[in-house]
C-alpha cells in the first residue's frame, strides 16, 4: 500500500540530536520513503536551522507550529510526532487498515510520547533552561522515581500488550510505527540507563526481542548503519549520566 | 455533520476529579451527544471505579489502553485524550472537515496537553509516587520554572495562532475541540495560579476572549452550571497552592 508522493517529504528538526525527530526518520526509513532531512542540507542550498527557525516562525501560510520536528508532504505542514506518524502511518502501511487497529496505534505511539517525556524530565526535572548540572540534586530524585516505579510500569504493560496480540507485534500482524517507536525508545534507554534497562529487560522477554527484531529489518538496518543516523549524545533526550543509571 | 450514535458514548475516568478526562466530557457537552460517565455511576448498576478498573485491566478485546480517559463507542475502545479528541471531532464538527485543518486540530490539542502535563509537574517534579508536601522545594523551583518561561511561552503561542487565525477560533472559523481545550486550561490555570495569569493574560488579549467567549456558548454554559461538572480540587491537575502562585 506504499504510496508514491509527488515531492519528497521535507522533515524539520534539530540537526544534530535524534530527539523526537527520531520517531519520523525511523518511520520514513522503514518505508523507504523519500525524504529531505531540512536543516542537515547546507545553509547554501537553502538548508541549516536558518530554514528551520524561519519555517516555526511564520508557519508559511498554516496554522503556526510550536516546536519541530515539522513535516511537509506536498502543501501540508505538520507538527507533533504523534500527529506526523498518524498520517504516515496508513500511507506507509505502518498501521492496521482497521478503524480500531489505525487508532489503536495512534493511542500506543501517545504512551510511548509520554515515557519518552518522563525520561527526558530526569535530567531536566525543573527546567528546560537550565543546564543538568543546575537540577542535579532534583534529577537524581526524579530518576529514582523513574528507576523505580514508572519504567517499570511502562515496560511491564508493553509486555503485557504483545502478550495479548500476536507476541511480536504491539497491533495487528506486521510492523507499525509504534514497534518502530518503542524499538527507537529502548535503543535511548539502552544508551542513558543500561543498568537499569539490563535489570528490567529480562521481565520483559517479548519487548526486549521486539528490539531484536526491528533492528535487523532491513531498512532499518541499513539505516542504523549509515551516516544518516546520528549518535545519541547529551544533547538530546536519552543521556547518559551514569549517576541517574540507579539499575 | 452531527451523526447520531446508535448507543451512546461510554466515558470512563475517575469520578471526582476534572484531569484529562475533563477535555472528553466538554466536547462531548458542546456536541449535544448522548453520554454516561460510567465510573460516576452506581456500582450496584455496573458503573463506579471498579468497572473502570476492569476495563483497563483487561481492555475487553481490544488493544490494552494504559491510563484514563477511555470512551467506548459502540465495539471500538478508545484511549489517549487526544485520540479521542481526533475521533469525536469530525463525528460532531468539532474541527474543520479539511485533512489541513483536521490535522492542525490534531497538533493544537498536543501542544496544550504537553503544557497540562508540565503545569501537572510543578506539583509533582519528583514523582506521582510521592504527595506534593514530598516535594515542596523541587515543586517551588519547578513552578518558578513556568511562571517565568513555560506559561508565557505557551500562551504567546496560542495569541498568535489565534492572530494569524480569524482571531476567533485558533484552527478555521468555528469551535474546534482545541478551542474547547484552551478554554480548559485556562480555567485551570484561574484556579491554580490566578496570580501568575492575571499578570500574563494582558499580554494576550484574542487568548482570554476566547475563554470569555467559550464560557458563554450555551451548551458549555449549561454544563459549567450543572451537577456534571466537577469542581476543581487538589487532586486534580490544577491545584491551587498558593505558594506556588508566583506571580
Amino acid at each position: 500500500m506504499t504510496e508514491t508522493t509527488a515531492s519528497p517529504y521535507e522533515l524539520f528538526y534539530w540537526p544534530t540530536i535524534q530527539g523526537r525527530g527520531e520517531f519520523i526518520r525511523l518511520a520514513l526509513e522503514e518505508a523507504g520513503a523519500e525524504y529531505v532531512d531540512v536543516a542537515r542540507q547546507p545553509k547554501e542550498t537553502g538548508g541549516g536551522v536558518p530554514r528551520l527557525m524561519q519555517l516555526l516562525h511564520d508557519g508559511e501560510g498554516s496554522v503556526l507550529p510550536f516546536a519541530p520536528p515539522l513535516l511537509k508532504s506536498g502543501s501540508l505542514l505538520l507538527s507533533q510526532t504523534s500527529v506526523i506518524l498518524a498520517y504516515l502511518g496508513p500511507r506507509h502501511g505502518l498501521c492496521p487498515d482497521s478503524e480500531a487497529g489505525r487508532l489503536a496505534t495512534q493511542a500506543l505511539q501517545l504512551t510511548l510520547s509520554d515515557l519518552v517525556s518522563e525520561v527526558h524530565d530526569t535530567h531536566h526535572p525543573v527546567s528546560t533552561q537550565l543546564y543538568y548540572e543546575d537540577q542535579k540534586p532534583e534529577a537524581a530524585r526524579r530518576a529514582r522515581a523513574l528507576v523505580d516505579h514508572r519504567l517499570p510500569k511502562f515496560l511491564r504493560y508493553f509486555e503485557r500488550v504483545l502478550e495479548q496480540g500476536d507476541g511480536e507485534h504491539l497491533v495487528g500482524t506486521a510492523t507499525t510505527y509504534a514497534d518502530l517507536s518503542l524499538f527507537q525508545v529502548l535503543e535511548g534507554l539502552a544508551y542513558a540507563l543500561p543498568n537499569t534497562l539490563s535489570r528490567i529487560e529480562h521481565e520483559v522477554p517479548r519487548v526486549a526481542a521486539l528490539r531484536e527484531r526491528v533492528a535487523q529489518r532491513p531498512r532499518i538496518g541499513r539505516y542504523l548503519a549509515s551516516e544518516r543516523r546520528i549518535p545519541f549524545n547529551e544533547n538530546g533526550i536519552f543521556r547518559h549520566y551514569p549517576e541517574l543509571d540507579l539499575g
